[in-house]
């Protein structure tokens, strides 16, 4: 039976304004987690959400896992574990978000404060750094109980919440938290919600069931003993800038096609049933075309563009270290140089099976230049690809908190960047993991200007609660 | 008539210690042309040059070429015009030289202080920023003049002095007053000597008699509108940096081959008689791999190493602007590069022909490359090669001085850099030009520590002077 979602769906609007209240109390705390200066903000944002979710009745606890590695004299901020009702007889859906922010500055070009959060009535547009990114969407959840409990309308799950301060910052500590608390805190967890990426567009909500994993290598090559002048050295001796463009060239082709031998071999092959998802998906050319700024993209269909994006592996070369990078002319001849590539990887491209062809290829590639120089080639980092069965009972309720909020099937997207705290929660509580967006493409998350619609905010409320409505109600078997 | 050396030689030992006061006194005058604090040092240590010219008897006069254009707000160090004996029936030189010097620091790493020549007794090593490059010989000139009014030798030509204390940032307004000055000042000169390089090694004196010009150019390809995300758009862009790659492969070899169709064919083929001059020169392959740190050469014989950096043009490529150039890891596609390279130019190599051949290979092999980028070849400056006749009675007199000095014929040498106001020197009086190096290859000029030996001062004056005697009975025809 589907669940009778109006009287709650009134309610949040009646209580809109204070949705956004809450939102500006929230913009108006710079819990900036890149910025020494700026921890105890982060703290006093950690306290905020706490004293807000005791308030509305959650139990809460904090972690603390201690000192950074990277910066030991700063203690990373405490990652909250709620919980809102414990009924044995609903189902709990484990929920994250995080509530520290990118770091934002009036002077690098923002229009207003960013640090106050500042709605424009006529677009409804709602500016400040964390509107979107992620304090609309943490505090979509709060708000979500609180228009249930105003609404008298029972909660219709268990409500487990793990919202951390440190996203924006590598999630430093959250990996072994969310380990350690798999078969304690989140162990009645049946279901796992992201609310923290953005709608493929700005008109159509979607789901996102995939990430591309990434696999970032460098190769150094070197042979003089120090930077040499070009006029005095140059044509007696091996230039490793030389062996290293050769060897980058050897990559991908200028149609984006990797040149590594078996890369492509490991890619699960595309059936004819996952083509036709992307026929669907609600996205124009124009879109990318916006999104690049200009009109130089590989392929001219949005079938073939988005599964490069989503469904392929793609290298790009990022640069090179040790060379000449300023601005002018300058007549060196560089001793060492390091160049910088990076595979975005997907099923089925297991990241030591990535590792070997890639290293092997370099390796081969080498021996044909025959130069004088060395070459060591090594993997920086590893994150792996994640995909979802967008057919789980998980994606099918929000599917239908869509249609009941928006009118409209959501899109089934992917996206070609990583959220490496997905494939986290999967594999620590064995559960499916949905990421269910509030904001939209245009939000500016990370930029200057950050915003969110009014739209997006008071309807990604209705939204998440319904979807915990549908999540209560649907059947244990993948359809 | 061989000229009679052995009084003046002897004299200029007898006055060794007061000559090493003078460069002690230059060498604490901190004239640093690269750095706008040190820029009234610069003018003081033109107005010490002045007063010990004029205190020899020369009559000096100051050009001032006004504001600098990159940094108006400092006006070019004056260019001393010295002017040592009028007599119409002697032969007239004229020497050019610099009184500014690299910056240098303490703290750089240097042993002592750079701005006090410090003398090591036992190895004879006189350490001091400019002790080198320039200072030493230049004052070379002025010591030779004074040793022959101390010694009651008659000074064997009138000597044109051309100071300037702009050299290590540019020369700077120089080239204008040369060419100003050629039918003026300049008018008498038969021809023109600079001391500014260095010997091949540390033990046999040369002269130098070539150098290679330089075509810098860059290579700017973009497509998108900003730096994009490689996650998010990887696959589905053409990426400037996989096509920068593939064009910079395209230039050279592994084994320093240029690979620009026509540009080889410019070069002057090289005759047997060219050939042997290699031979004999005072060089081992040991001396490369010291200046280089390590033993990564291209060829493993002298000559074709001394060839290739003296004879031969070569391609090397310097760097990438625009891409990711930090340690680390960043997932970027950056939207713009800008690949620098530069091709070392010999005879016959003319500028523009060189230019003509390598951007029509570069939109040639753009045009393979067949991506939505666009791309914009220039060049960015250029030098142009010189090289002198080392049979002229200039280089003549200069070998019978060394041979007088050392006891050894000197080596006749190239170098792979290039020494722009060489050329200018050429082109604006018309007359033959020698470089006749006073210092070793080891003494670090540009690097800390410089220095120059005890030897390689006194001997050096010994040598200047002796070549003004020999320079002035030398017969007109070229041999």
């Amino acid at each position: 039976m589907a669940p009778q979602l109006q009287g709650y769906f009134n309610k949040v609007d009646e209580m809109a304004e204070g949705f956004i209240k809450r939102l500006s109390d929230a913009v108006a705390i710079p819990s900036v987690s890149a910025d020494d200066a700026m921890r105890p903000q982060v703290v006093k944002m950690a306290q905020f959400l706490r004293g807000e979710l005791e308030a509305l009745g959650a139990t809460v606890e904090e972690r603390h896992p201690g000192a950074e590695p990277d910066r030991p004299h700063l203690q990373i901020p405490p990652i909250l574990l709620a919980r809102y009702g414990n009924d044995k007889s609903k189902r709990t859906i484990l929920v994250y978000g995080h509530y520290d922010v990118q770091p934002a500055l009036k002077e690098d070009g923002w229009a207003t404060d960013p640090f106050v959060l500042s709605v424009d009535q006529k677009s409804g547009k709602m500016f400040g750094r964390g509107s979107t990114d992620d304090k609309g969407p943490v505090l979509g959840w709060l708000n979500a109980i609180e228009a249930h409990q105003k609404a008298g309308i029972e909660f219709p799950v268990n409500l487990l919440m793990c919202f951390e301060g440190m996203e924006e910052y590598g999630s430093e500590g959250l990996d072994d938290i969310i380990h350690d608390e798999a078969k304690k805190f989140f162990k009645d967890a049946d279901a796992v919600c992201i609310s923290d990426n953005y709608w493929l567009g700005a008109e159509k909500p979607c789901l996102t069931y995939g990430l591309r994993g990434v696999s970032y290598y460098q190769i150094c090559v070197h042979g003089p003993g120090q930077d040499l002048h070009s006029g005095v050295y140059g044509g007696s001796v091996s230039e490793p800038m030389t062996d290293l463009v050769k060897l980058l060239g050897t990559l991908v082709d200028n149609k984006g096609k990797i040149l590594v031998p078996g890369l492509n071999e490991l890619v699960k092959p595309v059936d004819e049933e996952e083509k036709k998802l992307y026929e669907g998906i609600s996205f124009e050319m124009k879109d990318l075309y916006d999104g690049i700024g200009s009109c130089s993209s590989i392929y001219q269909d949005k079938e073939s563009t988005l599964m490069a994006r989503w469904r392929f592996p793609s290298l790009s070369i990022h640069g090179i270290e040790g060379a000449f990078s300023a601005p002018g002319a300058k007549t060196v001849i560089p001793a060492k140089v390091i160049g910088k590539f990076s595979v975005r990887t997907v099923p089925n491209m297991e990241p030591h099976e990535v590792d070997k062809v890639v290293l092997t290829h370099l390796e081969y590639e080498w021996e044909k230049i025959r130069t004088n120089n060395t070459m060591e080639a090594k993997l920086l980092h590893a994150g792996k690809w994640w995909v979802s069965s967008p057919k789980h009972w998980n994606f099918a309720a929000a599917s239908k908190a869509v249609e009941s909020v928006f009118g409209c099937k959501p899109d089934m997207t992917r996206e070609g960047g990583s959220i490496p705290v997905t494939l986290t929660f999967e594999q620590a509580t064995g559960k499916n993991v949905l990421l269910l967006p509030m904001g939209s493409s245009t939000d500016a998350a990370h930029s200057i200007n950050e915003k969110l619609d009014r739209r997006n905010y008071i309807e990604g409320i209705k939204l998440l609660g319904a979807y915990l409505h549908y999540v209560a109600e649907e059947p244990q078997v993948e359809q």
